[in-house]
């Protein structure tokens, strides 16, 4: 079987290495450079000239980044069987879609209003008490149209800085953690759960995430999975689907989803029993769902701008690091390491030492750490 | 940096796969068509015209199989680091050179002689004690050449079969059980020992391998962590080499050695904290060597002729499937499957229920199963 991947990057490459054994070939298409190549043919693709020559090479489509446009995918949809679904690729992209689903499906969100114009977003602000955060309701790929307003006078400038018509303007949330829950659902409705990360950010990058969560209780558990659950269900979902949550003294709530494999999920390449990647291309092939218990503890740390000193992580007993052959920059994503342990002092422990070796990690804080 | 493997089988494939996350590429040499194509680019070259070629794109050579020419070897190695060496290469092209050294460096292996004519080989037949086996002393890649002789009678016959001028003829061994010990060594001298494999032929083929082997004492290990020690130090060996020997109720004699990956190892995917992929990427490469402890108890099963029922194994919980994307064939090497378990019995009942959905598998005898 031949797989389209629109999109060339790490998780398209990660995808690759996992469907390789199960005898798939795979075809990257993408609108710009790639560190995928030599996984498989690569068609770069300027001026979407060779759509029509990338479907005639591949027996199903599926992405790595979700910020194709919608047209594009339904175009594709109707050629070859394509996972997911543009419909939940249209419902990622929109952070006003995304919120009304988590809403109609029960699961709950910090609150949330819309606003159309700076004078609506200063009362929204006022309504829902600031600080909040205001949003394009679409999002590029570099994260920006985002503002804070720490009192409703600051709606102006947001406004300005946002640059989009239409804004999302959400609560700030007093939250304990954030985690993740990632799931997969087969093409005949079957679903399985990986157990949750705690994932910690600096600078507004993911840099560490552990699994299972430490201290994660069956019951939190079982409410992300309801919730993941709902939302597979109600869009027909195929293929590996993240839930980001908030952890908070009442409940999980939600941040959002990523139609697709996800770096809190990285640790599942050999901390679980089927990887997230293997799964989602087990899913949208049509095979049975891989096993997802977890094979001990696990720590993910990025390797962000910088690859550090690679032969003394190399050298550490209990590491396994996966870089992405890119050249270094600040801020991007160059690799990561999994660190693997029986007990989570341990995992502390190593997960520190590894640390050492990457510049620009920073220090490991987490609900381990802070516990003292 | 860029591997240029020679031959592009299901072992450079698996190459690559391990290479690939530590930021190398791959170029394949190979003289005919390949199941590794996708993973690399690969230069088919019939005529031997394109080494040169080959030579400019890679930084350094590693070889998949054995049967490489000596001088095509040593060509190479004066324009690229190469590893193994060649040294390694001719020694294992040959019988004769291989148990010399064997001999040299205390390693026991069963009794042999060599012969140079039909006389000869009636001779050592009768000194040796029949059944003996004649091998020429050099093997094309088929492992044809070999006669098996009853009585010193058969000499004339056996000598017409194997047709070559000069055959090493081995006394036949009572063995309790098949063993491998595969270990893998850094360019600064550094070895690791994975923990010895048991393993189970049928028709001439490997069909299943046990790892740790059970009932494997220390000592064993210990014996055969010694012998290839010798080998890979007086070889100055940089890479990944096997050791198949025969375990005996007086000990372990050595049968023969593969200066490469073995099949005897694939269980180390899932199986052991490094697999043997990466350890000899990471070895010829001059990084240091990664952990070679297992990861439970692992069996792995080749898949042979024909692929069965490829959902029904993705089915099972503790099963990874390692297809190379090849065609059927009877008795062509397809894939293998590994099978996890934390304990024998429990490893003996998943194989088993694995096997059922392949048909070309003999039944699971091992000493696991002699037991009872």
């Amino acid at each position: 079987m031949r797989i389209g991947v629109l999109g060339a990057g790490q998780l398209g490459r990660m995808l690759a290495l996992a469907g390789y054994p199960l005898a798939k070939n795979f075809v990257f298409y993408d609108m710009s450079g790639s560190p995928s190549a030599g996984l498989g043919e690569v068609i770069i693709d300027r001026d979407g000239r060779y759509l029509d020559d990338f479907l005639s090479r591949v027996d199903r489509v599926t992405y790595e980044f979700e910020h194709l446009p919608v047209e594009v995918a339904e175009k594709l949809a109707q050629q070859r069987p394509m996972h997911p679904s543009p419909r939940a690729l249209q419902v990622c992209q929109n952070r006003e879609a995304e919120k009304t689903l988590f809403g109609r499906l029960g699961i709950p969100t910090p609150q949330w209003r819309i606003a159309d114009s700076a004078e609506a977003l200063a009362d929204v602000a006022r309504e829902l008490g600031c600080p909040v955060v205001a949003k394009s309701i679409t999002e590029g790929y570099d994260g920006k149209g985002q503002a804070v307003l720490r009192t409703p006078e600051d709606a102006a400038e947001a406004w300005r800085v946002i640059g989009h018509p239409r804004v999302i303007v959400e609560q700030f949330v007093h939250f304990t953690r954030e985690v993740s829950i990632i799931a997969v659902r087969a093409e005949d409705g079957d679903v399985a759960f990986y157990p949750m990360a705690e994932n910690v950010h600096h600078e507004g990058i993911l840099r560490y995430s552990i699994a299972p969560a430490p201290g994660l209780s069956p019951q939190v558990q079982q409410e992300a999975e309801r919730y993941i659950r709902a939302l597979l269900n109600d869009m027909d979902y195929v293929g590996v689907l993240t839930l980001e949550l908030f952890e908070t003294e009442h409940g999980l709530l939600a941040n959002e989803m990523a139609p697709r494999v996800h770096n809190s999920g990285h640790w599942t390449l050999e901390g679980a029993m089927t990887s997230q990647f293997e799964n989602h291309i087990r899913a949208i092939s049509g095979h049975p769902l891989g096993n997802v218990d977890p094979r001990g503890l696990s720590c993910m740390i990025n390797i962000i701008g910088e690859h550090g000193d690679t032969d003394r992580i190399l050298a550490l007993p209990y590491a396994h690091l996966h870089l992405y052959n890119k050249a270094e920059r600040p801020g991007r994503k160059l690799g990561h390491v999994n660190i693997l342990a029986d007990s989570y002092e341990e995992l502390v422990w190593r997960v520190r030492n590894c640390a050492q070796f990457l510049p620009g990690s920073p220090e490991f804080k987490s609900s381990l750490t802070a516990r003292g």
